[in-house]
């Protein structure tokens, strides 16, 4: 077996030992997705085929083994993950049409298929869905805070959008973006588990701060990915985000260190020049600045797995310690 | 004084004593936009942009003064009014962009100031800060039923699209669309007055039957004044929605009534020529198609009116009397 397999083994191994408690509210899940896509008067099966889409319910698998903890709450807790699943898609539904993506999930994304003004619409269907799910689990506190999240992954979308080629940004700009964009929804999936089972307060503060460094650690890994992945490992040029103007940590760290270097120089007085781009990126890709973005993902690690220490000694508290190496690991 | 220019001033008059109920619920709107507008961290203007725009503000006076026939409850229902008008922004940025509209409210909208992309999550983050104000209102019913609402605006904004040109459709599916698109929030921005003001179970479902046939009222009016308004008035050309492919009440019924003119049978075949457009507009138009809807129009006035019946016999009631002849005789 070659090690890329060997890996790939690992991985499939811990995913099963993960998501293995979450199997029966994920059934749930499913359920009410299908029945959400039956009842919904939405025409000729768009719902179908966002939700049916070959999504790894990373999100939903947080909020049902955060619930899980402390069982007795298995209806609501699955329609909050319900939620959580939904309001995902709507974003992606969303960001494919922005940034005008022909595929997700290996599917056609709805732009492509049904247009733009379709995808638009039918996002604001699937996040007005989300919403009524999380209605019927009847907590005023957890429907707060699922609102709170729509209007941050908005603004961390836009934020990303508006800072394209701002050499300006610093790291602290970065990470409250990234909390926006994907931290905030894995915090809530997190947090609203255990406050839908009932946990006691310090629990759900518990897996608040869990969700919140999970969510960090996951994007920045997406991020260091970026310019450490191969072009076949990535399925998109190395560097595609910096070549197309979004500054990620490693960039920042290295325009920080190195504010002389000439492409730098260059990009930060307004060069968008694509030469100048790439070469920034085999410099980043050879710095200390990966190496670094690696001990700022590492501290989120570990951050994330002392939350879990006040947490009932479960089978899904396994199972969350399990996720933050996932999650860290991946390489897709 | 010409006619238009009296016809002009009894309106105006009209929307004062409308309005002036409603004053002190609308200066607290006003705060709370203005207050979301400074504290959102969504970058430059934007959100001022759209929330300080030249709106009427009928929605959140609605609420306002269903409100206010029960009153102590002045900032729970505020709160409520601003959601309505934030999430009415919210769609209107949505179809602005889905449309490539140019101009809303005298300003240029935000697809073209800032680009598709950004308008599409700055309605997203609009959306979500609606969400925001309704879940402080703390009432769980009135947070459903405006989930709800979003997803009936969705749902009638892609069954507009997702029809165009369908000569199959009947008058029934076109006023379910037109509650979708219209009267879903109309009828929301009544009920959840009465609701959030503690008034009996009664007041309430009769704010929702005034709500919702003000809303149909309100579609229809537009529907009709596009075939019978002047281009002048209608500032595009007459017949708009039908030469677009936009199957209204009018449209609808001529070509129930007269299944066999040449025109209408060439459209029903997939016809869509633009003269065949253009002639069924003229024929629309000197039809009593017309004389039909505005019948129509009339039995949902009359039955806004009468739902006014079991509340209280205050000063807001008169304005929602008041309304019902305003909504319908407006000329844009």
């Amino acid at each position: 077996m070659t090690t890329a397999a060997a890996a790939r083994e690992r991985l499939d191994e811990a995913a099963r030992f993960i998501y293995e408690p979450a199997s029966g509210g994920l059934e749930l899940v499913m359920e009410n997705l299908a029945a959400l896509a039956e009842s919904s008067g939405v025409p000729r099966g768009m719902l179908s085929h966002v939700v049916g889409g070959g999504g790894k319910l990373l999100r939903p698998t947080i909020t049902l083994l955060a619930g899980g903890l402390r069982p007795g709450q298995e209806e609501r807790v699955a329609l909050m993950a319900t939620a959580v699943e939904l309001l995902h898609v709507a974003t992606l539904v969303h960001d494919d049409t922005v940034d005008r993506s022909e595929k997700r999930r290996g599917r056609a994304t709805v732009s492509s298929v049904w247009g733009d003004d379709v995808a638009v619409l039918l996002g604001d269907y699937v996040f007005a869905a989300s919403a009524t799910f999380v209605c019927d689990t009847g907590n005023i506190r957890v429907i707060r805070r699922f609102s709170e999240t729509i209007m941050e992954l908005a603004r961390g979308e836009l934020a990303e959008r508006m800072s394209k080629h701002d050499w300006t940004q610093t790291p602290e700009d970065y990470q409250r973006r990234i909390y926006d964009k994907t931290a905030s929804l894995i915090r809530t999936a997190a947090e609203s588990g255990g406050a839908l089972s009932g946990a006691p307060e310090e629990e759900t503060q518990a897996l608040r701060a869990f969700g919140y460094n999970v969510g960090m650690a996951f994007q920045i890994v997406d991020d260091v990915l970026d310019f450490t992945g191969s072009e076949e490992e990535l399925g998109k040029p190395v560097g595609n985000d910096l070549l197309q103007g979004t500054l990620t940590l490693p960039a920042l760290l290295f325009a920080a260190r190195r504010p002389d270097e000439p492409a730098v120089r260059r990009l930060r007085e307004g060069s968008r020049d694509e030469a100048d781009l790439a070469a920034v990126v085999e410099l980043v890709r050879n710095s200390s600045a990966v190496e670094e973005s690696l001990m700022e993902l590492d501290s989120y690690r570990n951050a994330a797995r002392a939350a879990l220490a006040v947490l009932p000694d479960a089978r899904e508290r396994q199972s969350l310690d399990a996720l933050v190496d996932y999650v860290a690991e991946r390489r897709s």
